[in-house]
């Protein structure tokens, strides 16, 4: 077993993990070979939706590319479902690498959110500004210079 | 021409579809032959990189599969950076489709977003609760039907 398979094996001690091996219960709307999607029992909106490849990886920078592109397909399917079938006016997808980023459980997942109408829920983050355009080309630099 | 292809050909009235043409001015981090990244010029966090597909598609649900498996690469690559060239504690993804999500360039983009300390900026959205379980499962039950 290589070290990246086991980088990316079940966790004893992960909820998701758990969920997945049937050793916790949760509400699926969806399940193939590679992905689940159950409803999220804290839903920012009614509807909300966690999209979770059964491969344990975390945070999103670790996960093997090919369970990435088969999660994302998942979440589209899920967002198509919400639309279609809850009668959602618009959907938000949201996905967290940190405690700082608000992410609880770490286990790659991405978050699917029904919008119904202006609900008190704000728009996500609000928009700030950089001091310069020097400084947004500084930041730029460091992130071009990383990859 | 196909429907498929017109649906997806660059819209003249698009902003992003003018910054991947060239015709308006953007500080790109990463472009390949798909994709593009560049900094958001009000960043929820400095730092903050929005990643496109060069093919215009909007909302999430009418992407081609392709397309939005070559995008979601580029967020990760763009977010490694971020943990990497800026430093971030965390990162945040999120997509927006529609305008009560919170959307405003409706062509297909995902905002990755560095995380470094408790910013003001909350964590996402708050969670709720449903009703009752059978209200969680009439929903999920609505989400399933629409699969």
């Amino acid at each position: 077993m290589s070290a990246v398979h086991q980088e990316n094996s079940p966790r004893a001690d992960c909820i998701f993990c758990k969920i997945i091996a049937g050793k916790l219960p949760s509400t699926k709307v969806y399940e193939d070979a590679d992905t689940v999607a159950f409803m999220d029992i804290g839903p920012v909106v009614k509807g909300h939706t966690l999209v979770v490849p059964k491969t344990h990886c975390d945070p999103i920078t670790n996960a093997p590319a090919d369970v990435l592109q088969k999660t994302i397909l998942v979440v589209q399917k899920i967002a198509r479902a919400q639309f279609k079938g809850l009668g959602a006016a618009a959907v938000n997808v949201t996905q967290a690498n940190g405690a700082l980023a608000g992410q609880i459980v770490p286990h790659l997942h991405f978050h699917v959110i029904p919008r119904f109408e202006i609900d008190g829920q704000a728009r996500n983050w609000l928009p700030g500004k950089y001091d310069s355009p020097d400084e947004m080309n500084a930041f730029a630099d460091r992130i071009r210079k990383a990859l």
